[in-house]
């Protein structure tokens, strides 16, 4: 059997190597004579790799190929991926990708082209990098009704959050070390404002409840205006901060996503996910909570996901996966505002006193935090929960109160 | 189609309350028209049961029943598990089973006949439960060669040790109050004596390095020798004491497993799971490593393993699943004593510093630990690695030196 690799980034040339490398075990398990890459696309030269024999830069030789049946999609971006990746599935070749931005925009329709063409579309590189965590959703816990994932998805803001926790840098400190060291991009928009989180929990959330949720239905917020002294008022609460991505099945039928960064309290299982680790945690009504655990990205766990979605495909060419992902309605996506949480909640005020009897007043009782070393006019507090639109217009209202940070809390 | 439930006791009726619970999405999951529970085979009565109508007590009805492709089996115990689901699947139909000793002591020839009359042998539920973690080895990580196993694979004695540790509880008071909440058996045997991790650490390991392992040739020691001077000496030493069933290949073809309590040190992802939670720590060449965690035992998350695996069974009924495990030749499993590990002795002498002295002489120099209480003549020390044969046969020879405890120290 042949394939075709699309971009010769990190991620393709991981995956070019590691069926080179564990060939032979690859082809056993793919219950094939044979599984070779064929071509490798990149628009680039490689003249000294070793796969230089390989490398083409026209895409139609792959799509017009008929020994060509699998087809991996690591180029990134959305315009071409969306584009090369549509024609492969109507020419009736599988396709593997890594690629989160095309799943999360074009999930549902891709999905619907390859269940027509009876050829497979799989992905499970494009959420927790090595980290089985969609096939685990898909098949392991199939059993179970869905009731909540709770997921620490981004390895370059947990790295960042992770570095104001232990080492108290701050948020600059942290994103020019992780830049410094290759977690965080020159750019870091994607991950630090939870544009990569968004599209991994927009995938993991239709996977679980069966409806395709799209990036900008999703209330989406980064970790930039983080500061030293929430970290700190986080401990003294009983916690850490972490940027948590979120989807929760309601009664309605709607579900509530979110990306936001929150206080998760000590005995949470993600409140020891450090560093550039990712963990998923699934709550099924049968099973309880099941986490998941690893490095969420890299070379070659990404690559390891890659490949054993290739081999999957190779062992089921006549027989398509079925996700049971449906498009989604509108209005599927609850609105943020009227789920209920509590808020931890920074600011200045003159009047300590007055600000927590209004707050009493307007949103019943708050518990107020302490840290060492902070100004005399800072006041600091966690409400109980409830309806967050709610919360938050009882905050505003609260006469003398200087709002400076409000950040959720995670009931986890 | 037809599914049969042999064994109506913990995980056979959550197995038949789960299929008629979530019926509609298993179903659909399952592509089939319908997926009903015919017979619930049991000696016993259930005359007030909601499944009363499908109970039956002749085993031949469901072999002799063609109508009935899929059966699990729940029973436990080896002699009637093994001889009916030789028999079913010799006639053809696919077996669903949760029971560990069935699988660790005949699942080669189970699964070769399987692999024969072109069926499904699936036993997801005999390893953690609700944790999926056979599936994630045999095709989530099919693109890695495994390099190693540990976890924590015995609930019961995960609880008696976290009891041991932060309640200074002693062995039989923690083993008591296990049993009191139904976490232990009356004859609590096959779970402190490491036998159920064994029978564990045997299938995880055929499954990740293709050979059986059967349980008699692994090295198994349970907890029962533990006592609260051990756990404080861990804490000093800078971790915690866990039951610790292994799996590794070595170069030579060969591998080492073990199940043994162990030091493991806090920083190990395994050190923070407690109470009756599993957990299960692989090692890919290409994916690092990865944490699947859960609850590893109890009604509902087990039918949830089996009822995953019925769906798998009922999608593939023309296809079976290949796991690739060979028959073990003898010598497969390395004599434990050959392999290296450090180790953690506590013992009494009349002199510390001559005890000390021989140990430098004979296998280099010690790690000398200290615990607040500990009697005059007390002393422990922790090794560096080196062969466990050659350890202790140095620790043995030294004059003076009554050794009362060894711990092996975990590589983690």
């Amino acid at each position: 059997m042949y394939v075709a690799v699309m971009g010769f980034g990190t991620v393709g040339s991981g995956v070019a190597e590691l069926i080179y490398k564990n060939h032979d075990s690859i082809v056993k398990k793919s219950m094939q004579d044979s599984l070779e890459v064929k071509y490798i696309l990149d628009i680039r030269d490689f003249p000294d790799n070793q796969f230089a024999d390989k490398m083409i830069k026209d895409f139609n030789i792959i799509l017009n190929d008929p020994e060509i049946e699998i087809v991996v999609e690591t180029m990134g971006g959305v315009t071409f991926a969306y584009d090369f990746v549509k024609k492969l599935l109507l020419a009736g070749k599988s396709v593997v990708t890594s690629n989160k931005e095309l799943v999360a925009k074009h999930g549902f329709e891709l999905l619907t082209i390859a269940e027509e063409k009876n050829v497979n579309f799989l992905f499970e590189a494009s959420v927790g990098g090595g980290i089985p965590i969609i096939r685990p959703i898909t098949q392991c816990l199939a059993a179970n009704e869905i009731d909540e994932i709770a997921g620490i998805l981004n390895g370059t803001t947990n790295y960042i959050l992770t570095k104001m926790i232990t080492e108290k840098q701050s948020f600059d400190e942290a994103l020019a070390k992780a830049q410094e060291l290759g977690y965080a991009e020159k750019d870091p928009t994607a991950d630090v404002d939870g544009h990569d989180a968004c599209r991994k929990i927009c995938i993991l959330s239709a996977l679980s409840f069966g409806k395709h949720v799209y990036p900008e239905s999703v209330q989406t917020e980064g970790i930039r205006n983080i500061k030293l002294s929430d970290v700190a008022y986080a401990a003294s609460w009983g916690g850490v901060i972490k940027l948590i991505a979120n989807a929760k099945k309601l009664d309605n039928g709607q579900v509530n996503v979110t990306v936001a960064p929150r206080f998760v309290p000590y005995h949470s299982q993600l409140a020891s996910v450090d560093d550039v680790f990712n963990a998923v945690l699934i709550k099924g009504d049968a099973t309880g909570e099941v986490v998941f655990y690893g490095k969420g990205a890299g070379k070659m766990p990404t690559a390891s996901a890659v490949v054993a979605d290739v081999i999957d495909a190779a062992k089921h060419t006549k027989k398509k996966k079925n996700f049971g992902w449906a498009d989604a309605e509108e209005n599927y996506v609850a609105d943020y505002l009227a789920a209920e949480t509590a808020l931890y909640v920074r600011g200045t005020t003159d009047n300590k006193d007055a600000v927590i009897k209004a707050l009493n007043d307007k949103i019943g009782a708050v518990r107020v935090l302490t840290r060492d070393g902070a100004p005399e006019n800072e006041i600091a507090f966690v409400t109980n929960p409830d309806a967050e639109g709610k919360l938050r217009n009882g905050i505003e209202s609260a006469e003398g109160l200087n709002v400076e940070s409000i950040i959720r809390v995670a009931d986890l």
